[in-house]
């Protein structure tokens, strides 16, 4: 296959494998299913993706690092831009039964688990990136613990997403931006 | 059938539902499956629990409401007790497993998305009181937004063990509890 087709292959399967979280989770996942779904043959699918579990991180890969925002040198708005970015993503639905997905999948599958550590130290390695930039300045006290700022950041509108059930909104983004400077002061 | 041979049925049945839930997820739970699991007949089950998806929903509602600790009237305390005992929840694979599977669930299957809301409002409306409580007794500042403050209470340690996937320490639950009372006084 050449290189073209292999990308025109490639992006069909991850459009169909998003499709299908979405409507059933990862129990929907099988080679019949993405084939039906994306119009790719069975057998390019097999010689691919012959393993269910590691195609769903790879979407999950991508899509975790679909358009990253530039970070900027101001570190409150590059905090403002980081809290706004993942606000996005988790409004997004496909985003959203991606990572509960893997999340899921991490309880049980060891492969599953390693690429879940992976994609999430990347995400939070770019928050991390951020606190330390803001301590730098001076804009966050320097004694915090960054790892625990880092979940400051992540774990509110996580928790809104997946428990709360409602779409973050502009307002909360700000909120949150606000808020955690002063504590982190 | 009997009260007391229905109750040793729906027992057998609800620790097969766990067993399954943790090991395969809620793509795993079917009747035959709880029916080898359980050692109860595929009949029983199916008369009693014909939905799969309504069934996880019940044993998670029971798995929230077990051993609920008492309240007390010191609020500091009653906010220090729900936070020990919301650590111990997630601390139990079961729990987690149960939680997750009903999270994904949520996401694409209106009964379950019911449950979700009905499980997770009973569950903030317990630490709601403790919230409302400790505001009427001055330790928390009366203007606070209560669901807020259920977010505060309630997000960092379900991030800590779906994302980061380690067990929550007495240390930090000691530290949350210091650290609300600090933000929220």
């Amino acid at each position: 296959m050449t290189d073209a087709r292999y990308e025109r292959s490639r992006a069909a399967v991850f459009e169909a494998v998003c499709s299908v979280l979405v409507a059933e989770g990862f129990s929907g996942m099988s080679v019949d299913r993405l084939a039906a779904e994306s119009g790719i043959s069975r057998s390019t699918i097999y010689r691919n993706w012959p393993d269910m579990g590691a195609l769903a991180c790879e979407v999950f890969d991508e899509l975790l690092h679909r358009d990253p925002i530039p970070m900027g040198s101001d570190p409150s708005a590059a905090l403002h831009g980081y809290i706004a970015d993942y606000a996005r993503r988790l409004n997004n639905p496909t985003y959203t039964a991606v990572m509960v997905a893997l999340i899921e999948g991490a309880a049980r599958d060891e492969a599953f688990a390693e690429v879940h550590r992976r994609a999430f130290s990347q995400t939070s390695g770019r928050a991390a990136a951020i606190v330390r930039q803001a301590q730098q300045q001076g804009l966050i006290d320097s004694t915090r613990d960054i790892q625990q700022c880092v979940e400051d950041l992540m774990a509110p509108f996580l928790y809104r997403r997946l428990v709360t059930q409602v779409r973050i909104t502009r307002v909360q983004v700000d909120d949150l931006h606000t808020e955690l400077l002063e504590r982190w002061a």
